[in-house]
C-alpha cells in the first residue's frame, strides 16, 4: 500500500518492512525503568478509574494537546509542565474530564500532581496530569486523595492495570509496544490509549501515554512525537468531535543504555518505531469507535497538495452518508463524489477515480457500469479500503474512520435508559 | 425572539409582526399567471416523478445553486439559463439526480428543456431544469420524453401535484404562500421544496421553486432571493452533506398588476415576504429530515462577528454528539462547549452562557448546578431552542437542525434490505 498508509492486512507482530522495528500489538510490558498501576478510587461505581505511570529515573518528556479552544484543567496544567521538557510521572483519572470547572478545577489538577509527586518522592513540576469523562461536573477529590497512595503502592512492571484504568466506554484496552534497533542496542517503546467514543455521562476523549527507555533529548523527542502523531492520532476520526481533554504524553528515561540518539539516522529509526506504535494504537481507537463494526482506510492521492488531500480525506471520513453506507456495506460512490465536491479543495470532476477495495467504481468522473455487486463484496469484512485519485497534483493523505451505526446513536442518545 | 431567527412558537398563518405580510403555510395555490403539474413518467416505480411549473406570460428569474464543486448536469445547464435573468418555466424530475453523468447527462438536461419549451410554445432558453435522486445512473430519457407532454397537458392553477412529484424520501410535501401588500395592491409569493434527506437509491437533495405575480426586475429579484435564502435554506442542516443538485428558482411574472417594485420600501416588503416563505419551507425540510423527531433552533449571540456566530452555530448543529443528545432529550451541555471550542471562532470560556429552552445551564463558562432535570424537560417536544452567548462582540446567527436517530442510520445504511 502506497502513500502514508500502513497496510490494513498487516497483522500485529508481523515483521516490519523496516526490519529495525519489531511491533508487539497488545503488549503491556513497560520499557526498562518504568512502572505503572491502575486502581479503583471511587469516581466510577466499580471499574478502575485511576492510573499512575512513573519512571524510576528522571526522563525527558514531550506532549501534544487538544486544539479545542475550550481546554480542560489538566490540559492547561500539563501544558505548563510539558513546556519544560522534563517529566517523570503521569497521573490519570477516568470518569470525570475536569473540564469547564473554572479555577477550582485547575486547583484540583494541581493537587493531583502534588499528591502524586509526594507519594513518589518527586517534585510536583515533574508530574503530568490527564482526565477523561463527563464535562462540567466537579471532581470527587476525596476519592482521588485516597486513590493516589494506593496506586503508587501498586506500581508494577506491567501496564496492564493502568491501561484498563484509563478507559471509559471502550470495549477493550489498547496497548502496544515496539523494540527498535538503534546505536548498536535495542530500545523499547510502550504505549496505551483510550477510545475516541464520546459518551455521556462518561464523555470519553482520546488519551495516549507513551514511554521509552531510549535516551532522547527533549527537542528531538518533541519533533519525533509530532511526526508520529501526524500520521496516527491526527489521521483518525470517529465522529468529528474534538474533545476538550485530548492529551498524548511521551516520557523517555534512557534506561536502555545504548548511545544517545543524537545522529539523524538513530532518531529516524526511533521516530519510525514511535510512528508504528502510535498508528497501531490509533487504529485500535477507531476499531473501538462507539457502535463501530468496520474500520475504513481512506486514501486521497494526487490532490493539489498534501493539505488538500488530507482535507478531502477527512471530508469523506466524516460524511454521515459515507459512514452509513459503510455501515450498510453499500458502494454508494455518489456520496463520495458529493463529499469531494464540498471539501473545499481543487477537484476536476472528469479526472476523478474511485476504488473500493480492488474494484474501480469511478473513472474520469463517471461510474463504471456493472461494478455495484463486486464493489459491495469489497465492503464486506471489518476492514475496508477506499482510494480516491484526484489526478491533479502530488498531494497524498490517508486517514482512518469507522462506520456509523444505530448503536452509536443509542449509546449517545440515551445513556439514562 | 431576537436576531435573525423567527419565533419557533409562531404558528403557520398567524399574523405577521410585519403586518404587510400574510403567511399561508401549506397553501398550494399558484400566484396569478402561473400553472403547475406533476405526473408519473416512469423514472420511479409508482410515485409521481416529473413536474412542470410555467408562467403564462414572460417573467424575470433569479436562481441559486449548490456550491458543491461537483455539479449535476441540470445545475450546469440552469446556471446558464438563469444568468440571463429571464425564464418562463421549470421542468423537474425526481428519482435520478443526473449527476456525474458526463457529456450525455448535459445533453439530457438540454433535451428536457427543449422538449418542455416545445410543448409550451416557448423558446428553449427560457426553461430551467432540475433533477433529484441517485447520483451516477443514466437518466431514463424515454420516460421523460413521454412525461413532458403529459405534464404540460395536466397544467393547472394548483401546485399540489407538482409539489408531490418533486419529492424523494420526504414524508410530506412542503408548500407555502404569502401575500404581501405593496404599492397599493397585493402580490402573492408561492413556493414548494423537497426534503434534505439524502438516501440511496433516491439520493435526495434540496430543491425549491418559488413563483410570484409581482413584477420585479431581474437584478432586484436576484438580491431579494440572496437575502431570503441566507436566513432560510442557507441556515439549515440535516446531515452536513452538501448535494450536487441543490437549486432554488424564483420566477416573477408581474401578473398581479400593482406598480413596479422599484422603490426601496416596496422591494424590502417583497423581500420580507419572500424571506418568510423560504424560512417556512426550510423549516419544513429540517422537520422532515430523515429519521428526525425534533427540530432545534440554535442561536449564537455576541460572537466576534456574524460570520463567526454562523460558524459556531453550524458547528453545534452538525455535531453528532449534540444531535444524538437532542435525540435522547438529554441536556449534555458539555458537548456544546466542546463544539464551540472546536468551531475555529474566538471564544473566552469564562464568558460563555448557554440556555436550553428557558433554563440557563452554563454561566461564565461553568455549569449551573441543579439544572439537569429542568433542562431535560426543556428538550421534550418537537421544537427545541438552544441559545449560546459568547459575550465577545456583536455577531449573531440562528440556524436550524434536527436530531440524529437510529432511523437515519437505518434509512441510509440499508436501503436494499
Amino acid at each position: 500500500m502506497e502513500g502514508t498508509g500502513i497496510p490494513m492486512s498487516e497483522k500485529a507482530g508481523a515483521a516490519d518492512p523496516e526490519s529495525f522495528v519489531e511491533l508487539h500489538s497488545g503488549d503491556v510490558c513497560c520499557p526498562r525503568g518504568f512502572l505503572a498501576a491502575g486502581v479503583h478510587c471511587g469516581i466510577k461505581r466499580k471499574r478502575p478509574d485511576l492510573a499512575v505511570v512513573a519512571s524510576e529515573v528522571s526522563s525527558t518528556a514531550a506532549a501534544m494537546f487538544t486544539r479545542n479552544r475550550i481546554k480542560a484543567a489538566p490540559v492547561l496544567y500539563s501544558m505548563d509542565v510539558a513546556a519544560g521538557g522534563h517529566a517523570q510521572a503521569v497521573v490519570v483519572n477516568s470518569g470525570n474530564a475536569n473540564a469547564c470547572t473554572g479555577a477550582p478545577g485547575l486547583e484540583n489538577a494541581r493537587e493531583m500532581a502534588a499528591l502524586t509527586a509526594r507519594n513518589l518522592g518527586m517534585s510536583p513540576e515533574t508530574v503530568l496530569v490527564a482526565s477523561t469523562g463527563i464535562i462540567g461536573a466537579p471532581l470527587n477529590m476525596q476519592a482521588i486523595r485516597d486513590g493516589i497512595p494506593a496506586a503508587v503502592q501498586a506500581l508494577e512492571r506491567s501496564g496492564e492495570a493502568a491501561s484498563r484504568a484509563i478507559l471509559t466506554t471502550d470495549r477493550f484496552p489498547k496497548t502496544c509496544a515496539a523494540t527498535v534497533s538503534v546505536g548498536g542496542g535495542r530500545i523499547t517503546i510502550g504505549g496505551m490509549a483510550k477510545g475516541a467514543g464520546m459518551i455521556h455521562p462518561r464523555l470519553a476523549t482520546t488519551l495516549c501515554f507513551l514511554t521509552t527507555d531510549a535516551y532522547v533529548p527533549a527537542p528531538a523527542l518533541r519533533s519525533a512525537l509530532r511526526e508520529a502523531v501526524a500520521s496516527s492520532f491526527n489521521s483518525i476520526t470517529v465522529d468529528g468531535d474534538t474533545s476538550t481533554n485530548d492529551a498524548i504524553f511521551l516520557l523517555a528515561n534512557g534506561s536502555s543504555g545504548p548511545p544517545l540518539l543524537t545522529d539523524n539516522k538513530e532518531l529516524r529509526r526511533f521516530t519510525a518505531g514511535l510512528t508504528r506504535v502510535t498508528q497501531e494504537l490509533a487504529r485500535m481507537v477507531v476499531r473501538d469507535g462507539e457502535g463501530a463494526s468496520r474500520i475504513a482506510e481512506i486514501t486521497v492521492a494526487e490532490a493539489a497538495s498534501a493539505e488538500e488531500a488530507r482535507r478531502a480525506a477527512f471530508r469523506i471520513a466524516n460524511s454521515l452518508l459515507v459512514k452509513t453506507a459503510l455501515h450498510g456495506g453499500e458502494p454508494n460512490w455518489g456520496r463520495i463524489m458529493a463529499a469531494l465536491g464540498s471539501a473545499g479543495v481543487e477537484v476536476r470532476e472528469e479526472r476523478i477515480a474511485i476504488r473500493l477495495g480492488n474494484v474501480i467504481v469511478v473513472e474520469n468522473g463517471i461510474g463504471v457500469l456493472g461494478t455495484w455487486d463486486r464493489a459491495a463484496e469489497a465492503l464486506i469484512g471489518t476492514e475496508v479500503c477506499v482510494k480516491v485519485n484526484l489526478g491533479i497534483g502530488g498531494g497524498n493523505a490517508t486517514v482512518w474512520t469507522c462506520d456509523l451505526s444505530e448503536e452509536y446513536v443509542r449509546i449517545n442518545g440515551s445513556y439514562a435508559t
